[in-house]
């Protein structure tokens, strides 16, 4: 464990977080500024990210494959929108083998081009169609503020592209796709988000439309954690990917892609974190369960070993991902605070006296002193762990669903609205004009979010110019 | 499936080997030269070889974590032999964000140096000692000569970074992970193979030795499809790796790197392939059966469709993975000569007269026409599916092991030396020299491909100069 003390949340929230993500070992500064490189700890936790989006991507009838790094410079200038987006963003590979090389490659920033390219060869006829394909991949784009995990130059992510015979097809794969996110973040990582779509300024370059999730942070921010986009024929027509239909006739497709990133992990930091640290939803915590062996003499701490050891085997058996925490030379205190630090959800007690009464204590992570603490009786814990592991899964989750609503106003004017963006959201109504959504972000720093797709269907008045307006927007300022 | 026709194995292997490549949908070219896109075939076999080696990687104390892809340029240079090997091979990244960089990164090849960084700044005292670490990723090396999947520009990899506090306990992980790629290549791909230590013209740029696994491809050549080095100091010395041993003194690490890539799915095609196309080993096969549906009439139809699915859904529940191939407009000849194109290592046929008799028919890959195939009963299909299933994966390893003895050679003297290279391993006594080695290439374009760990213990002359030598090492073309 690193010394750098932890700031207090509302001291310096910027700072909590930069302090948290090295403290708990997650994530470390690279050599070459804006990088990151991503610690076993912090790994892992990507690795559960992983697992549960990937069986969710194969659930609805999606392929893993893998497609080159290097794309040629000039692919990315074939899709207009596409070369503004991402143009300022490129890091590009000049010389290879000792050599300059006669077309410059970029390192890819997001891969519709290149993949688009390989669709056009791969896909003939309708009976291609759909094509589904992820792929879990980095990329770079040279981001000129960065953060890690929120905004890093290198990033990991899975980018998903698919190709489809009808705007239909297209339109329900975005919207299924935006759905799994939202599934994904609510129910694996506790985290409440809004379902909304972009306002044009802030699509996706090259989309039609772009979907997002979006969550608010502990310091009332919004931060985009998933988006969806349908890319209508922009790049079909830019790569010539195309198909015979059932009659013959040559059709441009219709495409979609989709991506959550290492970004992720920052959602799950700033969501549920505290003054004391991390804490990580029992479904995606590498370590669900930690053990702490109390003892005093030798005598003792055989017994709690051979106790705690054998908790530890049970709770394995039962699915649980549990660790007993053994080391030399660290107090029981000291490693409380390091567990809590890292955020594992459920901390283990086993003590001499423990032994004797057939009982030991579970300490909630989210639950902080004699609150969160239960003696528990050592027969039947695996069921007790399990029980307790899915209440604070939930527990978080309605904090944080209760700390957006607490945080979310619905200002009657614009001067109740920028009250309300220096705090939180501001659900208000939106004219849909680009003028408005500009002026609000010049007075206030904060951004149209989404539009989210939960409309009551009443009309009202645009928090900013009073003009009719038929939905209701989300405004806030944002990672 | 494409229409490129395979070519035969002795007419012309390496075309077969690109065809079916291709064929397959294993791989396609990417529009960088040297670079591959790997397809959703391809990917499925290589995400079964991650798991089956991630596994073994957790067994044996490891964790993942995920460095930086971009390396400043100069830490290239502070590991001389590093420097050497590598310098020639780099893509440069010359330019970010519009902007010339005030110093070149280039594209990770390999990640010794990087790591080395990283752990310099987290080992401080034996405690943090051994450090065990391995990362899933791509790296990019600018080859001259690429074939898909052997040797490509971008290539996908595992690479093990450990750091010990002793010269011993480096050298016993280094064996301990070449003995971990042994038993993935012949128990998990039925791929056997020679473990031995390279001679110093074949060890990893930066190490003291280097270990590998050999595989006799199946025109005779051998494929390098995995090593382990002992780096002994020298990335500790060069990166400043150094902890606090017990008694307070200040100590360079010893460490050791590994890796295996997506050439070992190259192995795969060229020990086990045939002129029909792949033949998959059942442990690592995306689709271990499938099963084709026989009819003519529509009622045929409805009544074998439907048995075929429930043969499928109880084969999936057995943990076998089954598809079942429903395609319309395709016979079931094109079906079988599809499926056996792509490897599948057993297809059940399931016809009207089947269903009648209780029974399905079972074609094994690995055994052509009436040999392979047997009528089972449908009762207990499941289990007899299994226990195939493992016969095929032991009857491929036992092929390839008889093919590889009965291409190997011990040759009496120099003259049948040359003759034995020309078709397949060469096992003669090396004085160890590395003007012996040098000249025996320039004659016959053998290298030495590995010095077994396995020696009798018996001495002999050198192959080339007569020399007394103490060691076999087997001698081979190579890909």
């Amino acid at each position: 464990m690193s010394d750098l003390k932890l700031t207090s949340r509302a001291a310096d929230f910027s700072e909590w977080y930069n302090t948290l993500v090295l403290r708990a070992e997650l994530a470390d500064y690279a050599p070459v500024r804006g990088c990151m490189i991503v610690r076993p700890y912090g790994w892992a936790l990507w690795e559960n990210i992983q697992q549960v989006l990937d069986k969710r991507f194969k659930e609805t009838g999606h392929v893993n494959a893998q497609f080159p790094l290097l794309i040629p410079r000039s692919f990315i200038d074939k899709e207009k929108s596409h070369i503004e987006g991402f143009s300022p963003e490129l890091a590009v590979v000049t010389h290879g083998g000792g050599q300059e090389l006669e077309e410059p490659l970029v390192v890819r920033p997001t891969s519709e081009t290149i993949i688009g390219y390989a669709y056009s060869k791969w896909i003939q006829s309708y009976r291609d169609l759909p094509l589904l394909i992820n792929q879990w991949a980095n990329a770079v784009r040279w981001e000129m503020r960065t953060k890690l995990f929120l905004r890093t130059l290198e990033f990991f992510w899975q980018e998903g592209h698919t190709a489809h015979a009808t705007p239909e097809e297209a339109q329900e794969e975005t919207l299924r796709m935006i759905e799994v996110y939202r599934d994904f973040a609510e129910n694996e990582a506790a985290v409440p988000v809004i379902v909304g779509r972009k306002s044009e300024t802030e699509r996706f370059a090259g989309a039609n439309e772009t979907y997002a999730i979006e969550a608010m942070m502990g310091d009332g921010k919004a931060l985009q954690s998933g988006t969806s986009h349908n890319l209508g024929q922009n790049f079909a027509k830019a790569f010539d990917i195309q198909y015979l239909d059932k009659n013959g006739v040559l059709q441009h497709c219709w495409t979609t892609s989709w991506g959550i990133s290492t970004r992720f992990i920052g959602a799950i930091i700033m969501t549920h974190g505290d003054d004391q640290g991390l804490i990580l939803p029992p479904r995606l915590a590498p370590h669900q369960v930690v053990i702490v062996p109390i003892f005093k003499t030798d005598d003792e701490k055989v017994r709690v070993l051979e106790f705690a050891r054998a908790v530890k085997s049970e709770l394995t058996a039962s699915g649980v991902r549990a660790i007993s925490d053994e080391r030399e030379g660290s107090s029981p205190g000291f490693k409380f605070n390091d567990w809590e630090m890292r955020g594992v959800p459920l901390r283990v007690e086993i003590g001499p006296k423990d032994i004797e009464k057939g009982t030991v204590v579970l300490a909630r992570r989210d639950k902080p002193g004699k609150e969160g603490k239960s003696f528990v009786p050592r027969e039947g814990l695996a069921a007790a762990v399990s029980e307790t592991l899915t209440a604070i899964q939930k527990a978080l989750y309605e904090r944080a669903l209760n700390f957006r609503k607490a945080n979310t106003a619905d200002p009657k004017d614009y001067a109740e609205f920028k009250q309300a963006v220096e705090k939180g959201f501001a659900h208000s109504f939106w004219c849909g004009g680009g003028e408005c959504e500009k002026r609000v972000k010049e007075d206030t720093k904060a951004t149209l979010r989404c539009i989210p797709l939960e409309q009551t269907g009443e009309t009202g008045k645009c928090i900013y110019c009073g003009s009719p307006a038929a939905e209701k927007a989300y405004f806030a300022k944002a990672y």
